[in-house]
């Protein structure tokens, strides 16, 4: 089966029979596995002595969770910029802990820019905090990370990103002044399996976190100083998970790094749309506020029910995802994972046929 | 590496081999493997139609607090009784989540019974919850389930209990009124691999949490209530270690269930006992408070430092564990995961070299 998904994806054997050992979990050679995850994410964007790589299991959203609770306060303030379901869960995320906090609900079709922060009419001098998810994987938006950044920077906010999908293939900074975390995940542009997170955390603000955090699980502070100081996890870590990650890291850097997986990815998303606008496929959203990691499509009366076309892909081993905002008839297809341009090629062979009944008889 | 640990553990060959797959996770055959895990979990123990099973990711800390925040009302008051690390981290969960919490640190050498709630002298009227350690794994301690729960019962709590390392092989019920959850893991007697966690609850108090969590991620009645109307996981799951919980627990219903994993994990205790005897080394608590889970053992003058201990056996390719009280000097030697009498006796046997400096000349 091969995944063209926004994550759990397509990984190589490589990854998954890394997973084929037991590891105690308090043992020198886990720890061993541990730091090499951590030096190996450090060296994919070097962002350098100020800022801290801090493991966590589970899900990304436990992630932002975990930042979230260990770095704002409860008197502080967080403003919520979204333009998809992600963006929307950060504020979710936010308020249902406990936050004061505001969502700014931005069109789905454009991306977050410099111009968009411009017209914001809100009042900033009563947030502490500004959130955003740099790719929108709901509809594959692209927001400008560092036009956000900027925009924080000067009007003192801290910047907790959402940058799940596409940590390790595209291009950010942590220099700014205003972030103070950066979330990722194993199993998007990593090609690892599910299970790990990690989040790229300020030092300063992480020192200043200490025992502030209202939750044991998500404490970041406590989760980095015990690594730190024991070289362990505080509680049971995925081994096999860690062990997927060590190795997808591993493969990622010998094949090149950040430069070449982006590249890849690059090639299967133009390869991505000459297909699709060969079938006559409208995407949802303009190219220019696209990234090269996930792309929806518009299903129109034309089409036969995503359900159907679902169903004739998975028979000829290929899986895609529906669209992920109700009020839009779409879909998506992922250029992440360990999938090449021929994929694509032989996927949109099979589009064809499980797009129309027509096409089909 | 043959791992005598109190989990992550060995596990069966074909338990790992279930994670060479990558699996979409919102397509319809992960959405039956899901479901064929609960349905695998619940034959188990039969707890009938007045509990849930919930799942969650991440390691079973996350499952306690999970538990905790979306059962327990903030004004409500949660007794911790404990006698080991563990149960002292269910309190340090239910402190630090923002609840009033007291914890009664009872002697880490006995067994919490009927006679010991008996002597408790609290004014207990003032509690809503009692949280305890099925099986003290920092000891082995083994504590009595029904006593605890008629004990709750009879003072209207209702118990939260951590059944991590025995879910799957020792007996309790959920029957008794007072049980409003059960916590277990994929990693211990099911020996699946880490990653995933469940629990029991009960159907009334989880319908009554409905939108009271204060935490998004460990929304338990969410979590719940989203995988009943789309069959499947709220956020991303660790799809390959669910895929490996799943074959566990089909090898486990297929070896004869419970009362067959339970006799061998007592044969490998009995084995253990009567080796450990052998070579004169004197068990931390007395056999009758003692789990066939996990057994500790003290070392004294006559004994090489546990480091070193520990080397030796890794050469060998065996891991057993340190002690996990602080102040006291002893070492842990698991009983289950997938190994046998004869492990333990090869065991004893690499033991026997690593023990004391003299016997190695």
């Amino acid at each position: 089966m091969k995944l063209f998904t926004p994550g759990p994806l397509s990984t190589s054997q490589k990854t998954k029979e890394a997973m084929l050992s037991d590891w105690a979990s308090r043992d020198a050679s886990f720890e061993r596995l541990t730091l090499s995850v951590i030096e190996q994410l450090s060296d994919i964007y070097r962002f350098g002595q100020t800022t801290e790589c801090v493991l966590l299991q589970g899900p990304s959203s436990y992630a932002i969770e975990a930042t979230i609770r260990t770095l704002v306060r409860k008197h502080e303030r967080i403003l919520c910029l979204s333009n998809g379901v992600y963006g929307d869960r950060m504020y979710q995320i936010a308020e249902q802990s406990g936050y004061g906090a505001d969502l700014v609900a931005l069109p789905y079709h454009q991306a977050i820019t410099e111009e968009i922060t411009a017209t914001l009419e809100i009042d900033l001098a009563q947030y502490d905090f500004l959130t955003f998810v740099h790719c929108e994987t709901s509809t594959g938006v692209l927001n400008d990370f560092e036009a956000i950044c900027a925009f924080a920077a000067r009007n003192r906010l801290r910047v907790i990103a959402d940058a799940v999908s596409t940590f390790g293939a595209l291009e950010f900074s942590s220099q700014n002044e205003s972030v103070a975390a950066i979330v990722g995940s194993a199993n998007k542009c990593l090609e690892g399996v599910p299970g790990v997170t990690f989040v790229f955390v300020n030092r300063d603000q992480l020192v200043r976190a200490e025992k502030k955090c209202d939750s044991v699980s998500f404490d970041l502070h406590s989760q980095w100083t015990y690594m730190n100081e024991n070289r362990q996890w505080r509680f049971t870590p995925p081994t096999q998970v860690v062990a997927a990650l060590n190795t997808a890291l591993e493969q990622y850097h010998s094949e090149g790094g950040r430069s070449r997986r982006l590249a890849r990815y690059e090639s299967n998303y133009q390869t991505l749309i000459a297909e699709m606008d060969a079938l006559g496929l409208q995407p949802l959203v303009e190219r220019v506020v696209q990234a090269p990691i996930i792309v929806s499509y518009i299903l129109d009366e034309n089409h036969r029910q995503f359900s159907e076309i679902y169903r004739d892909l998975k028979q000829r081993g290929r899986i895609i995802y529906p669209g992920a905002i109700k009020s839009l008839n779409y879909f998506r297809i992922g250029c992440i994972g360990r999938i090449q341009p021929d994929d694509i090629r032989s996927l949109a062979v099979c589009l064809k046929g499980a797009l129309s009944p027509t096409q089909r008889n």
